[in-house]
């Protein structure tokens, strides 16, 4: 009863649209998705556990068997609301130069390149859920997914240029304030398609997690969207840009909620590598299409310092557990963090492998960021000297766990939400401060003239 | 070595196009694409199985157990051949007025529509392979795949006219030679795009034919295209639609012949709904967006008749049986006649149910269409009146099987492929000797001028 009220809000929004805009509709097409997501979900778990798509929970009393992988409902639903939101993107209230808060029509097939390139990760993912592709391949599948997006871009638009800072203008004795890359663009589009859905991918392990940081860098998008519908006109050239921007985000919130509900502490789903390839290819393909990939990058501060932070164990300097998953304790139902031992077997290694004693010259290393609060350390003094019998894993988890002592999982995963979006308004405000006083302008009105 | 020198013809013939026309890039594509089919399957075989997808060729010796759903292989082998196809059709070559033999830039849209429906259709199929969608849902999938080709042919395009035949144009006493269906247009479409992928699943369970049916369609399809290339001039509307058509079919067969090598009996891989669906699909995009979708249904003859003739076991009239396949004899290694069984416990139903006698005024219509060796009987003479006791299942192969007798799996399915040959064929024939009279004009010529 009340869904069907619902369904007739989202409708209504959609279709009684009198001063044609796309927000409106958007938001219709969200509630939509977000409808869709929380009863199909639900309705397809068990067919997930019967074909063997189902994983253990291991923070939680009895790891129980959970459907897994089930990120896949709410992109499919995404791509199919997506796809039936051409025409009120693209016909219904445009008139005769396209200018009434609708999209020209030049801009169909970008979109139509960013609707496969989305379609591509998703099915790349799903490959990955179903068949374990080994981590080096498939830390390049967004790049492959990224090429419809690329061609697209080549065959359509062509525009390879950056804006550089006033400085390096001046230090460089360039005439213009841009720099054309040639075919070294496309490199660089595709490495931002490569880094953000491997960055969703990278912080993850937490119940709500990696559907949660999804719909904090949309809604941090969003809000740069809102700036510039504010400060432009319908004529500036920005202005269609974040508004199409603003209409990928919407509808990617709406489903992103409704996977939240179930993926939420306890989660009665997990999300899968489908998700997080899906989630951060959406970013990529928002941030590609609308020319503004380096503002994008801002809002995944807490990836990058985790990548960082992650280094000494991903590059082998110190050893790696096959999980770096905080423990979870039975008994008071909190988490705790999770050690590297050294001079000791690993205990999440199949073979049993044993650790070589931490290197005696990392040790002040170690001492050092323990005094600085930035790792956690089970020590002993022995003969003169600090022995090092086990150092925290190195993901920003762990960190928060070191700052805060045992946490229950769903107030840690909200946390690291909230510091992810501390952070990102953070930038957020730097970069329409500080960028103006570096490039000389906000490129908002200045940004090549593409579709007009 | 080989195999290297084959990638460098595909490559040599992709780039080496000096007066650049798509069908010899086409070729170079299908190439490419045959190699990456032939080489990836191998390559993942185990993995399919590994994961639980794999069934038993019950018409072997041993019933062995193969993995299931690989055409999704080619399925999206031929996805990332078509996008890297983008820039050679509508960039590379083209002169100012896009006349060159590419396409002219307004196509592009429709190019990733097609690409959108296809793609969408791979991702319900792979989802109906592992989760074994209801029939009643899985037969409307493909309408769902067509939607974003529907879409894109709305906002883009947008002509709902059909041609009509001369006598019926005088009959209705209409004033041109065209009717506008308006949205009746788009259901038309969407029941095309319903028709063909399931056409090509009903007719399937014998080792090569659903991949090689599609070949064959396709090889037909060519046919017609290359037809209309031979009697048009670059500047003929109908040039650039075939041209198009052709750009589609050509990779299509060359990913299908990848995959037919390693089903053509004695099959070791079995392509699943996956590739039935996105074979179909191919066939109802390339029809759609050049809008031959009513020729493109004389090719599918034998799926109609197929179709036909068992509506009897598929609407109720008499028993359905769960699998109709052939029963193979380990004895002479040859496949016999399947038979639904009167009166009798159904073996191949779960629940042991029985089947009712045949309906006594069914009697004289089975023994009419037995002395039409139209059926097989097998019958007794009783108390003056014939009671029969078991008919051939009511599929094609089955009838097939009738006229040969019990033949090798094979032999069977060369005869089937031939026939489906054979009947489109003659079909194009009358396609474009009887058409132009009853429509007054061949309308190669006179199609609905669209993209220039």
């Amino acid at each position: 009863m009340l869904s069907l009220a619902v369904s007739a809000v989202s409708l209504a929004l959609i279709f009684t649209n009198e001063s044609f805009q796309p927000i409106q509709a958007a938001i219709g097409f969200a509630i939509l998705g977000y409808q869709m997501t929380t009863s199909l979900i639900p309705a397809v778990s068990t067919a997930f556990l019967k074909r063997g798509l189902g994983g253990r929970d291991l923070s939680k009393p009895g790891k129980p068997l959970i459907p897994e992988t089930m990120g896949i409902i709410p992109a499919i639903t995404y791509m199919f609301v997506m796809i039936l939101f051409i025409p009120f993107m693209f016909i219904f209230g445009s008139d005769q130069n396209g200018l009434s808060g609708m999209f020209p029509h030049k801009m169909l097939s970008t979109y139509l390149g960013c609707l496969l390139s989305l379609m591509s990760m998703i099915l790349l993912g799903l490959m990955d859920d179903l068949f374990d592709i080994r981590w080096r391949h498939k830390f390049l599948l967004p790049a492959v997914a990224s090429i419809p997006l690329l061609i697209v871009y080549y065959v359509d638009f062509g525009v390879t240029a950056i804006l550089v800072p006033h400085f390096l203008q001046q230090w460089l004795h360039l005439e213009t304030n841009s720099v054309d890359l040639g075919y070294l663009y496309y490199f660089y589009m595709a490495s931002v398609a490569i880094f953000c859905p491997n960055s969703v991918n990278i912080l993850a392990g937490v119940n709500g997690l990696e559907v949660g940081q999804t719909v904090v860098i949309a809604g941090l998008l969003l809000l740069n969207d809102l700036f510039y519908l504010s400060i432009g006109t319908i004529q500036s050239p920005s202005y269609s840009i974040h508004l199409l921007s603003m209409c990928f985000l919407i509808p990617f919130v709406g489903v992103a909620l409704g996977l939240l509900k179930y993926n939420w502490f306890p989660a009665r789903v997990f999300v899968g590598d489908t998700w997080c390839y899906f989630g951060g290819m959406v970013f990529a393909v928002v941030g590609i299409s609308g020319h503004f990939a380096k503002t994008l990058m801002l809002f995944f501060l807490p990836q990058i310092v985790n990548f960082v932070y992650s280094a000494p164990q991903l590059f082998g300097l110190i050893p790696c557990p096959r999980h770096r998953l905080p423990k979870f304790n039975e008994e008071d139902g909190l988490l705790y963090n999770s050690y590297t031992e050294y001079g000791q077997v690993d205990a999440t290694s199949e073979k049993g492998r044993r650790n070589p004693p931490l290197n005696s010259r990392l040790v002040p290393v170690v001492l050092f960021l323990e005094r600085l609060k930035l790792i956690g350390v089970v020590k002993e003094y022995h003969d003169g000297e600090w022995v090092i019998h086990k150092t925290t894993n190195l993901t920003i988890i762990n960190l928060f766990i070191v700052w805060t002592g045992p946490i229950r999982e769903d107030k840690l995963c909200t946390l690291l939400l909230a510091t992810q979006f501390a952070t990102g308004f953070f930038m957020l405000v730097l970069r329409h401060t500080l960028a103006p006083m570096l490039f000389g302008f906000d490129n908002s009105w200045s940004m090549l003239n593409r579709y007009n």
